[in-house]
């Protein structure tokens, strides 16, 4: 696995988004530090508040603008090699004007999804009258189709967090807070190949009802199911997110009967990809079947969400979510059920959407691990 | 130290808060996860797709907008004590029409100003014609002036990186690229108390000479200069950052003479923190000292920035912010001098200004550590 995505890549990706932003009528497309910042170019600015700014014309070159004082670090990265021509600006510069007046008036720009108010805010200021849209009607028809090199990407963090829940055994045990079972599984987040943890939920108990439980000082009790929701991101940078069943010895009853459910409902909607089908169907039929067994109203959240540079990105699996599937979509399907007070289960996989069906990038048994 | 910030304390900067966007005839302050939603209710949301939003209103209790799986996080969190009104939504509702349908019409509202494009542009069109402001108008006024709690919290934080300089002679050594110092530094600093590291610069030799550098694979060679600039994140949620400067064995002749000046500058910079100053006029003595010795050109930045719940916040100390200082301001002052292609220093501690002068958060000693 490369840490660097390919500069020619790079350059089809560029290519692209100027494409796009031309096809839309937008005059430019302006991309801060962050995940579309790193998608186009390669390069992991961190979002501070001096401006880094990549900008994409469709009347003329790309440039980029920098504080004075980040020059170095803009040449080190792929930019450098990119030739994207560097605009600098020193301490005392307006750079939202200084960029404006290198635009040619436009009607229309688009900014990054996640640029930050103070710098949207600014660019309006600094051109009154131009209509600012959103940088994922360009970016996102890009970003959620996969290359093959990102496949390859996501199938090595895929791997590398299935060795960890490998392993669980040895670190989730009755008697132990789920922080301290967290502690240990971000050490193996690491440890499996990641740059970094993003997240790791240890929901025992009732804290498998709240799907968005993180950790606690709760000690893990004995007959308990536990929520086990992880991931992190590769050198490369893309992101890893897995979510498996564990139980502490033998769970309540109805704890096996919705579980079944779950997994059924789970692998239906994985077997569902394919090119074509609409988002939303895929969770239409997780939902029905824990519907049909008359969990419907504990399945309490949409199905899936996109992932590759980010946990969460487009495509959502979600009802109102019409787009058709195309080959190298790439998305978790995590359908769970959660009885408010007593437990909850989720069984989430990521999978890419192939030309024939769905390829998995995990692939540990869905089974309930009883340990 | 507490990891919590008391009730009170948050009760106040609601208050506060409320108050100051009334005094600037806002109808509605919106404060996406981020430092801003911290500092107001002391909840750790992570900034997702999925809009979580603090609501405060000039003509009405506060609210916070919250997806429904996340109303359990959010009330463990001190959001529940604080008794604000949740006003959750479900996977298919448009969470910014439903925040817009409760306001009455405002003329003009702020948003913090880290949210995201999406977010905003969002609000812009659930509230068409309606003039958005950035949130720090409202909370810069108050972050800026820390309370006594917090002062406490950056005193926390400067002596656990503080620590952390103390040892560097353990780590730092002729032979061992920047990469392996800079593996070392992390562990230290979250083994110091830190909840995470924020950054660990190490630029050696010629890399010293580009401020943000971070790390690199070259061998830190004798005779060279290291620029070691770290900090990191508290458990309460407040930064450290300090530089210091490293030499292994003795530097060229020319280093010495310029350190010297620098040392001077940076000093007679923190001597200068009193009430009343204007932010400016701290950059510029240390510009000026800098300067006067002919190395003018080669200091490149600012001389500072505030800290708190953010490693770079208001006040920014440099030309143009004419902002007079007032008790509780906390700030770095780090002038550098950056002689490209050869070596770099800078010397950096965070100072809070206090009725009769400076307090600072650093103690080291601000002389070259020859290793």
């Amino acid at each position: 696995m490369s840490e660097h995505i390919a500069i020619s890549e790079l350059q089809r990706r560029l290519a692209a988004a100027e494409q796009g932003a031309q096809a839309l009528g937008l005059g430019a497309l302006l991309v801060s530090p962050g995940p579309d910042l790193r998608y186009l170019t390669g390069y992991e600015a961190l979002p501070l508040e001096r401006l880094t700014c990549l900008v994409l014309r469709t009347d003329g070159d790309p440039f980029m603008v920098v504080p004075e004082l980040e020059v170095a670090a803009a040449n080190a990265s792929p930019v450098g090699e990119l030739g994207l021509e560097l605009v600098p600006w020193g301490e005392t510069t307006d750079p939202f004007v200084m960029t404006a007046q290198r635009l040619s008036a436009p009607e229309a720009i688009a900014v990054d999804n996640h640029m930050w108010a103070e710098k949207t805010l600014r660019f309006h200021a600094a051109m009154p009258g131009v209509t600012q849209r959103l940088g994922n009607e360009v970016l996102s028809p890009l970003r959620m189709r996969k290359s093959a090199e990102e496949i390859e990407a996501l199938a090595f963090a895929g791997a590398a967090i299935d060795s960890v829940h490998a392993n669980m055994a040895q670190w989730l045990k009755v008697g132990r807070t789920e922080r301290e079972v967290a502690a240990d599984i971000t050490a193996a987040i690491i440890d499996a190949g990641h740059a970094q943890m993003d997240f790791v939920i240890v929901g025992s108990g009732p804290n498998g009802a709240s799907p968005h439980h993180e950790v606690s000082d709760r000690v893990i009790q004995a007959g308990e199911p536990v929520v086990i929701d992880i991931g992190g991101t590769t050198p490369a940078g893309y992101c890893s997110d897995e979510t498996r069943m564990y139980s502490m010895g033998t769970p309540p009853v109805e704890f096996f009967e919705y579980y079944e459910v779950l997994k059924t409902a789970q692998w239906q909607a994985v077997q569902a990809v394919r090119p074509g089908i609409p988002c939303e169907d895929i969770d239409k039929v997780a939902r029905d079947i824990i519907a049909e067994a008359g969990f419907g109203d504990l399945f309490i959240h949409r199905t899936g969400h996109g992932i590759g540079l980010e946990t969460h990105e487009e495509p959502y699996i979600v009802a109102g979510n019409t787009t058709p599937m195309e080959v190298g979509f790439a998305f978790s399907i995590e359908p769970g059920i959660y009885r408010s007070g007593k437990d909850g289960a989720r069984i989430e996989d990521i999978a890419v959407c192939g030309a024939d069906g769905p390829i998995l990038m995990n692939h540990r048994s869905r089974d309930l691990q009883i340990l």
